[in-house]
């Protein structure tokens, strides 16, 4: 845990053994434990365990990130909104990444799903919701195209974090990242497919603003 | 001279008494001749040359292209419009390359240029402008998302043309390029900065229009 | 559905039941569905699965590809004329995927496979057919030299796909990518595999030709 | 002008004459300009065009970026601190991009240079610094560690910058960006060498806790 | 065995009888085997076969490398510390291999795990011990830093091994390697994932060491 | 000088004075020498400096590559005849320095010029002369589908040699090197712009089928 | 069946049903098949398949490569020897393709296993065998140094294969081709794993000299 | 300066001036400076200021590196023999770096060039040279075989420097880089040209085995 950001889990190629340790040595020294990329055999291995070490805690999963935590835990109360968004399905995993890091930190988070470019008229339609947020994440696969945009829109710090989608020259989100990167509007970047550190680093900011306000 | 579109001739790497002769020769045998990546250098001994050669041939220079034709040359009347776009400044000498051939091929073209994606309004505004052109030529740089923006927006085919502008990962039109393969609307694409192909391609899209009309 | 093409369903890494629902939402609003990269298990589930929902539709599945239809739709009549041809076997699915998708426009598709450049004499041989067409889809792998050799010999627009084969240095279709976008013809290029992509755009020029010829 | 940040004027490649010219412009609309990768010969023509033009204008150039502005610009007051830390000489024109984008701002910058990674202890003594700023802008080039080393000392948000230095495989920055993409601490990054993009993200960034602030 | 280091064998890839086949000759002709990349079929497949063959031979296996011994075999009494250190859990098998290379050799390893750059106070407490081993195998994922901020903090050849982690660009040791050949720190380095090149070369190095002590 | 090639002196980036040097060794040593990638400067250095030592020396230039010869010097006499065929103006000089190459040796050389796939009629022309040639070398740039074009239409062995040309995605010869190593016909290659290298591998089959004749 | 070389049927992504048609097709037109990357699976069917079709037929596997022949088969007699050099055992699968194919057009083939370049000795005890080849294929992997050697150590042709191996940076036959292509002897050189190719183009040569030879 | 080795002066991209005084600096601190990656006009600059400032420096120079030194200056006696190989003279400038950054640590080198691996009776030759040294230095270019070669002959520890040199594929020392990290012997590598880090590498293992001389 550095940063009263939660020390994530990293399930993938991990056995479920080793994540259902990981969790429970997170449990009882934290409250609660963050864990991406996990298997629907690692989550049925760990809500087993947890039936036993833990009866109490509260598994919440969003597609491949699980958050778990005891009733011991209180989330920190932050007075400050992070804006999530999101251009199609593909996003939602990278997206909850992100969401559940910021959610754990006490924030108001408001996501924005599926207003992707090729339909202009969707994030038109959502404009004041990414306008009254504090920071903005945004997650886009394919051409990443959507922070960009969004940016051009916006007062908010964006954070875009590309999305490893598509198929042929440019997929594995190395299209969006270069996009990201070249974007002529101002952004900054974390890698492909990382929620994780663009929730963290929306968290650090929506801090900051939260320390000014009181 | 290939599918009635000229040969272009390319003038980088070439000396100026390589790019007189080609366009000599490309005068007496069709009547004009379109160089592509001029240097004024190159210009210079093209328009003294011929002074003496062709006195009556016509330079037309836009950027880096020359288009030069003797009164001969009658360009063919093609019933189509070309629409040209461009993001910025940067894209323009690919944009004239582009024009050049459309206009040598006497294709109407409607250049609608500084509509980046960093200021929708700004493609909202010319919104009618690209929705009647019979085929669209989308020139973009950096990120290189306005051909998917665009092509969002119109029902007409859509060439995307990548620039290479920026600098840092992605940048030599890579991003675009590979954005432009990714997008998630319908597209094709040419080589980055390759104005002259894009071209080329609207005018055989044209001229079928323009045969079907008939 | 943007443009009158089907919004094609892309079922690589979803599971069966994404892949039904999503083709039942588009069957019940848009009378058909396109499902491209489907395996043999997410097909039989949706054929059992619609059995019951919609009895009436027809599958018609081609390699990875299937287009599914209630007797409600009605193709779209389409006066105009698309050329597929193929290098050889490997590039079969990619082309099914085009030629899905023109159908379903209403085009008159002309297939012709198995002319790679390998073996001249099979390109000459369908001569007539290639210059017959309004536009051509040209799919082809390893070294992709098929739609530079065909544009080479008509006057119709060519878009080429490259195809995803081969090994070694170059595959996975950058090679055929590459040398598209490098082809000292005129073409315009999609990803690779992006048959869609190919059949979508041939049907918008196709369909801008349909609409000079009323 | 976008979100309050002036539009940077990008000089690489431009000739003396256009950088004038939209230098001007930027004068006359916003009361000041901000150029990047200037030449020695630009900056001479520029102060020479200025001198008719506008002789009352402040010329500020840091390593290749220039600040310019009329009496008439006041700098908005900004109730936040910028920290700019870089690893070596080097690092210093992209950080004098970042700097100057924020002092334009009106946001207090605080430099920390010369505290590469090769000798901790530079660091160490540095830290109150570091940990005093509202948000943290990190430039470091060859291995480009250097942020990620902050980020493990400091609960600011970091922004990693990658500079083009060093050469063989992962020269021109690419280690570096890559490297920090990687970090194991949170991060957010802009493209190699795009210090005015840093720069611009802290100041949306600042603005939002001084709005805070208030 | 060349240079008095074992032939390693490298598993992944070969059948468990290949493997089996490759130790009973190695222990035959030197007394031992090392075998890298083990599965846990091919270590099953290994300790029933050697119950036959050689069942008083001893099998030390730790993370995915095994190293066999006969009685017979003496290791040579090496006078010279092999320091080996890691980042984090995801380093522990690279580490692993270079472990038991210089264990055979007869070196005194002194392992230091967990020693990740983003928290440097663990470094700085365990600098005794790195000080005072004659050569430093230090291995790092993601952005590879570590032996950049360990050969800047002591006097010994180090030798950097980048580990094959993280996701997006610059994953599979990519970033690692990169950075560690721009360290701006004296580093020499192996492959991605090469613990068996990184301890025999320290191996190499020890031996002149101690040929030297004598 | 190996296996009866003459050591080739590679002139780029080597001083006037360097070159001269060598040339005169080799003179010397083997009564000739074979220079390429040379400047003006280097052969106009080249020509005066041999005006005193060796006046009788005769001097040929092709493009970039310059063979040098003594009276003493006799060409072995080669019964076998090498191809050599261009797609296009740009690979004469790659061509050139295979050409002085196969001269050197003593074969004889029959070369056929501006052969692109673009128009095919001008390949099957030159059939019979593709055909005769003991061995073939094909040099083209851009997509570089000349060798698997003339290697699907002879039963001679071809030699790819993929030129340098064109610009943005696959340009330097990239596109060209990975379609020839991706041919659907049997070929081998050497690296870009090798023409010297394939000249020598056309030379050491050519001498293993003359020694066969004799 | 093109220039006399069976036409491969290359099993990797094919069904066992795929193959068998294939080779049966092949046996009936050609009188034999060659298959390359087949599982075990494909043999299995094959072999059952045969046991009814072609119950005469001789089935020859080596590694991943079959030849099936049905006695009216008879292999052309063709005098000349091609020789076949490995580095290692990774090296022979790739090394049995072309040898296959070599004894297919009935040339004398001379294997050469295991001469890796860590161990100069065993080189140079084969150098006669090497030397007396018409034509050499050698396939190396890892930094794929052995056809360079080799080549400075012989008169004949040598077409070099990279083959994939390693782990890490380079791995996958790049580094192998790359070395290959800047070898400082002179080779010609297929794609990496193309041990088809290159076994088709040897024997192109060897059939030269045959002919020669008459 | 870190571990008793010169802070080496970069002087690429560094204008006369800059250098000038980072020798100066240099010289006042430590009594001698090591300048790499010179120009003559930085040289001529240098040896100018050095006249008046420290008329009785010595200015050793070899190929682009230059090392400097007042009276004061004593090297360290070291007890070792450093062995510097080369392959040919587009090795030397980078074998230079190296033996520069050795001799002022004191050590004794025996450099050894021209030993590439084209003609493989010249390193046997060197044999003995080779392998009496402490520590070796391998630099080569091109296919970049030499210290594979070298290591699989000696006992000595062999570090291995990749040398930009070739051209296509693989050129500018990739090549070499991946091919020395693929190794089938045992090594370790530095960046491209990276003598000044391989002879401090090198410096560092040859200082050890002098402390254990003692
Ligand atoms: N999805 C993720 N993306 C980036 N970092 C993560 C992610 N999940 C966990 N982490 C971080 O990765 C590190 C875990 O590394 P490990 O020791 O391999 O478990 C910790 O610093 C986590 O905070
Ligand atoms: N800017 C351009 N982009 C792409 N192709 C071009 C361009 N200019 C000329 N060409 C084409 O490139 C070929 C000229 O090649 P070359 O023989 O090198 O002059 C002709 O087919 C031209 O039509
Ligand atoms: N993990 C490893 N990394 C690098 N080289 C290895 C490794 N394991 C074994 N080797 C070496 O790889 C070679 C074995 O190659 P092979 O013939 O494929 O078994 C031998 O030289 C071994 O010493
Ligand atoms: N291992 C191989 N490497 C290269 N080409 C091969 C190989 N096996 C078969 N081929 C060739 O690949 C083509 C078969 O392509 P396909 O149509 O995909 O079966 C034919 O021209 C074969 O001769
Ligand atoms: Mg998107
Ligand atoms: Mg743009
Ligand atoms: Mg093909
Ligand atoms: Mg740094
Ligand atoms: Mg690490
Ligand atoms: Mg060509
Ligand atoms: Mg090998
Ligand atoms: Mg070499």
């Amino acid at each position: 845990q550095r940063r009263g950001i939660p020390e994530g889990i990293f399930a993938a190629g991990k056995s479920a053994e080793q994540v259902v340790a990981l969790v429970e040595t997170a449990l009882e020294t934290t409250g609660r434990a963050l864990v991406t990329r996990v298997t629907d055999r690692q989550v049925a291995a760990l809500e087993s365990a947890l039936d036993d070490s833990f009866p109490n805690a509260t598994v919440d999963r969003r597609s491949s990130t699980v958050h778990v935590r005891t009733p011991a835990f209180e989330p920190p109360s932050l007075d400050a909104t992070i804006g999530i968004a999101t251009g199609g399905t593909v996003d939602g995993p990278v997206a909850d990444e992100a969401e559940l890091v910021c959610e754990d930190a006490g924030a108001t988070v408001d996501r924005v799903d599926d207003v992707g470019v090729a339909a202009l008229d969707r994030i038109l339609d959502q404009l004041d919701r990414l306008r009254d947020a504090d920071v903005l994440v945004v997650c886009a696969g394919r051409e990443g195209a959507l922070p960009t945009v969004v940016a051009g829109l916006v007062d908010t710090p964006v954070i875009g974090v590309p999305v490893s989608s598509g198929y042929g020259f440019g997929s594995d989100g190395e299209a969006a990242l270069a996009g990201m990167l070249q974007s002529c509007t101002v952004l900054s970047v974390v890698n492909v497919d990382a929620g994780f550190v663009a929730g963290s680093q929306a968290v650090l900011i929506a801090r900051a603003i939260d320390d000014a306000r009181d």
